[in-house]
């Protein structure tokens, strides 16, 4: 990603958030030092290449994206009650929820104000997208509360959130890049597919990295989400196709609120491999991948203009944290 | 305003917000049906019809304006832990935190989605002073909170923090009805100061129907803000020019946790008579409405033109809830 990202972080780094009251503005610092791998911005960037359009086109749109993704971490934070991210406080721990809201709220009006940093032209379809993005996100955020508190969830309920709550972001990157680059309306939508089924096999790998990641190069032990109680799709999985005895099993371990952490990701890690889940997953992701690069594939430019994009879909994949 | 509200209210009732998952959408429904006098959004009509339009090419924005509106009132109400609001559960209080800061941030998409529901050549001015709006709107909510904990606050700060947190709201709905009715942007602008004054004046009558208005005709006791120790106008005035001795039996009513609410409201009261803060403020009043109606004048259009402004600038001031 080296060019572009180097184009994103350089102008991230350049915008001033320091008005006036400046607890309002801190936070906006704060979690935009956290870093992190910037791909939807990035991507972005790349889609606009693409068509033949200086990726500094899209620049504002790009950090429209990310901003309106930061939003979402400060607030789902909220919601989650999580106390970290990036192994440092989470906003609404070092502020306060209030703060933690307001700035959230701020900083989605600020993703607007990048994203209409454009053509007029532009601006109807751009504002469609982004809009139907950001009530899905909405949307995916409620079923994932919801199903923090459901019995009797399948992978297709899973499926779809997490498709509404993370992969429609990487889908809007790809189509706002693609459209400010002046792609056709079919073109552009090759690049919203393409993105939204490399976004499910991301969540995917993400879920499969928890239980059966390289735990050296992860850099954390394995079963964080087991831990958790997270239904994430290996679990759903699991119940869907276990036999009475795993599904016993599965409950004892999911039902003992006394149980010891480490025998618990144990012992489920051990039915998980009975019931090849490894495989099954990795099944599941290579085939969004690949439908994600069918999409690709269907886009109308020379297959060198695409390859970068491949390459970079490949990578993100095969990453191991 | 009888024709426009009836309008206006229609085209709310006819709006559908009923997706899924359901429970995000559900506060939707119980917060608009709480009712209110949709002022902004109404005056917003007021102000495109004047131009010679027809209002109903405004109701997509006026829908807008009411939806953020009514956004601000569910996160402000998480912020400031109210239980109730017009007498009912607010939404936090009867759903959740989550899903109150979550469909607080859907509601405010949809208020965009209907904004951006027009000419396209009208897209970057409405988005313009809507961004602006919206952020000033934040930083006056922060402004707010933070001089809950702060001493030492002057009769300045305060108006400062009630032009951002409540009058440009207000302005920015003059001014939006304004463009969507053709207006120049000299004609647009006096607008915005027309609503940005009367707001103001508004909010100062609000402090003083607390501890002034006709307690039958309000429908409840005075002082409910001498109570919750609030930061006034009256309050902060009344510290401002107080001679030592009242100063000092101000400072004891307040410091005093301990303190029966008859016994304080009685004695700030008091105070405030004796340093006549009841017609200071009035005064304060007459002079930001005037100064708004001052606006209206120099808005190029004959006076038939603007008499319904002015006339229901003036019923909203002479409410007494």
């Amino acid at each position: 990603m080296g060019q572009l990202r180097a184009l994103f972080t350089k102008a991230l780094g350049e915008q001033q958030f320091s008005g006036t009251p400046k607890e309002l503005y801190e936070p906006f610092e704060y979690i935009l030092s956290m870093g992190g791998k910037r791909m939807r911005p990035v991507l972005l960037l790349h889609a606009c290449e693409m068509f033949g359009e200086d990726a500094s086109k899209a620049l504002n749109q790009a950090l429209a994206i990310e901003l309106f993704h930061n939003f979402t971490l400060i607030h789902d934070d909220i919601m989650d009650r999580a106390p970290l991210r990036r192994g440092l406080p989470t906003v609404h721990d070092k502020f306060n929820s209030s703060t933690a809201i307001l700035c959230g709220d701020a900083m989605m009006v600020f993703a607007y104000r990048y994203l209409v940093k454009t053509d007029t032209n532009l601006l109807p379809s751009l504002l469609e997208i982004f809009n139907n993005c950001a009530v899905m996100v909405c949307e995916g955020q409620q079923m994932d509360m919801n199903y923090e508190k459901m019995d009797g969830l399948n992978v297709e309920d899973y499926l779809k959130m997490i498709e509404l709550k993370t992969a429609t972001l990487l889908a809007t990157s790809m189509k706002i890049g693609a459209i400010t680059g002046g792609a056709s309306e079919e073109d552009a939508n090759h690049l919203y597919n393409f993105g939204k089924f490399l976004g499910i096999s991301f969540q995917l790998k993400d879920d499969w990295l928890d239980s059966f990641g390289d735990a050296e190069k992860v850099g954390k032990l394995h079963g964080g989400d087991i831990i958790q109680n997270k239904k994430t799709f290996l679990l759903l999985e699991a119940f869907h196709i276990a036999d009475e005895q795993s599904r016993h099993e599965l409950n004892a371990c999911f039902s003992d609120s006394a149980i010891d952490a480490n025998v618990k990701v144990k012992k489920v890690l051990e039915i998980f491999s009975r019931l090849r889940i490894d495989q099954i997953t990795l099944t599941e992701i290579e085939k969004y991948f690949n439908t994600a690069l069918n999409y690709l594939d269907a886009v109308s430019l020379p297959p060198e203009r695409k390859e970068i994009l491949r390459q970079l879909a490949n990578e993100l994949l095969h990453r191991q944290v």
